[in-house]
């Protein structure tokens, strides 16, 4: 099984880009599938505007991403919180995916988690991210986690500094992974 | 009082900015208050990256988009509906507006209005699109209209073609009107 | 495969039951699976109360409920909307149900339907049901239906009385077996 | 100014009617307006049953809380969590409120508080919570507050064992009935 992840964050140091990182040191060290790490950044994928749609066609970003969605079986998906709900730039990124059909994201098994730096973990990111993804058809987990006060969980080795933070979220990851090969 | 509207789509022929002007000459026709439409598309707004803000800080038109918000007394926001939530457009302009402090959403009364082609009228963008409103401190109005069919219900004399529902549309905007003047 | 279904409704001309019938004849005619309906207003599921929990212990009602979900290999839930959400009758049954371990509907799949009487289906109650269901790890399936105008559109005869309506339904329901199938 | 507050929970030992006590000391230890307590408990309000309502009418402990509702010039209400949403008890009080006409909760200033043992201080009930009281026409206010490991956190003395949290809700509570005021 090939698994992709990204994070639903731009910024080099984007919290959610190292807790991809948490989970793919999860998945390869315990040999559970393939996983590649994708950066939204360098894709350039402008704010979704119709007229640019009609004129000059779904950006190459966008094709790019839906490629690699659509290679992948199964998909692990960290999300920041902006204002207690998705960050545009996810929102932003499901609006122009879901201009290319067949949408890359139907059908597609997918964990969300969320790493924050505050006391919540993004838990109200992480339930308004789900009905987008629902609406197209992705097959999402039901169970996610929130990774709170992120800047201090999350070590340079990849790993969560919380033993039982880091059992439950390999917990987690295996289960998801063993739901994810059911569908394929 | 002075009212600011804005739609959260960008394109040229948006029903939202439709929308936008159906709302205008409602408030214009009746004497309710001064009222200013803003188009997000010219003010070029990005995808928000933390490492933008932090090397070339908060955009031109995030900080005009502000100012207009700040000098209004009440806003009046119509936006679609992108797979059954808020428009990434919407949520990334909220994001940005949201770094600018004070915020200019907060303690700001604002209307919710919808349009969009289907039948549903985009009520789950309306529901979604409440909560960072809500966790800004913006000061919702309770009822919402979603116009449902707007392609065919908005008019290009800025009504909307079914009295009943231009009937309404005049109740509600009278109605919050008259309730956001008792916040200010 | 066994499949229950049951209405978030108790009153005796439920619309959402009438939706259990139709739901049922399909999977009947279609020769699909098995399927039980069960009726929530014989069970006498009072609304839940800690103390009566501590000093009486779970109702016999809600013990057959779970019962009757444990021996199900999939679930179809047909919810009304009350004020814009799940009814209490449905969330107080799924919180009985939470507290007898282990839970009946975790890991269980499971179809959301709304019958309503208004025109928009129900789907603001559909949205708002999922999530008590995606906590209790319920593998809920993304697609969805809301039936509006449903005691116009539900017939004597236990179909919709819309021919692209019905066969959207059938095609819905065989996806959701297809689905389920491969989960359990 | 007179509030009525209450707690969407029946037993006797409950958080929320716990935070309920916490917020009446103080608004009366302020002198910000008069307050009154109502437990749903003794109210005896049953599972909502359309065929009840139409043999019996509203039952007597609905219509008293209405009652209650409609002399208030403003609410506080605290909520539990139960399984990531809104308490089944606490929806199915509103659905049989929203029963009687005029409904009592339209128009009405109301503060949403939740009390819960967990760590996230049932946000995810304070978010769901909002929807049927916006649908209603309930003023909710937009801010909130969720009290985590509330059980360690309110004091047999009526405050919040943590200054600045009992501070913040203070200046919470301050606020809302500034707010309200403009309100009636």
């Amino acid at each position: 099984m090939k698994i992709l992840t990204f994070a639903g964050s731009l910024r080099k140091d984007s919290l959610n880009k190292k807790l991809c990182g948490v989970v793919s040191e999860i998945v390869k060290k315990n040999n559970l599938a393939e996983i590649e790490f994708v950066d939204l950044q360098p894709l350039n994928i402008p704010v979704y505007d119709g007229d640019i749609e009609a004129s000059t066609g779904i950006p190459a970003g966008v094709q790019q991403l839906a490629q690699k969605i659509t290679e992948a079986q199964a998909l692990i998906i960290c999300t920041p919180e902006y204002n207690g709900s998705i960050p545009g730039i996810l929102k932003n990124t499901i609006d122009w995916l879901s201009r290319l059909k067949p949408v890359s994201l139907a059908g597609k098994p997918a964990l969300l988690l969320a790493a924050s730096p505050g006391a919540l973990g993004g838990v109200r990111s992480l339930w308004h991210s789900r009905q987008p993804f629902d609406v197209l058809g992705t097959q999402l987990y039901p169970e996610m986690m929130g990774v709170g006060k992120a800047h201090e969980t999350i070590t340079p080795e990849k790993t969560l500094n919380d033993a039982k933070l880091q059992a439950n979220l390999e917990r987690l990851v295996k289960d998801y992974i063993t739901h994810a090969k059911k569908l394929v």
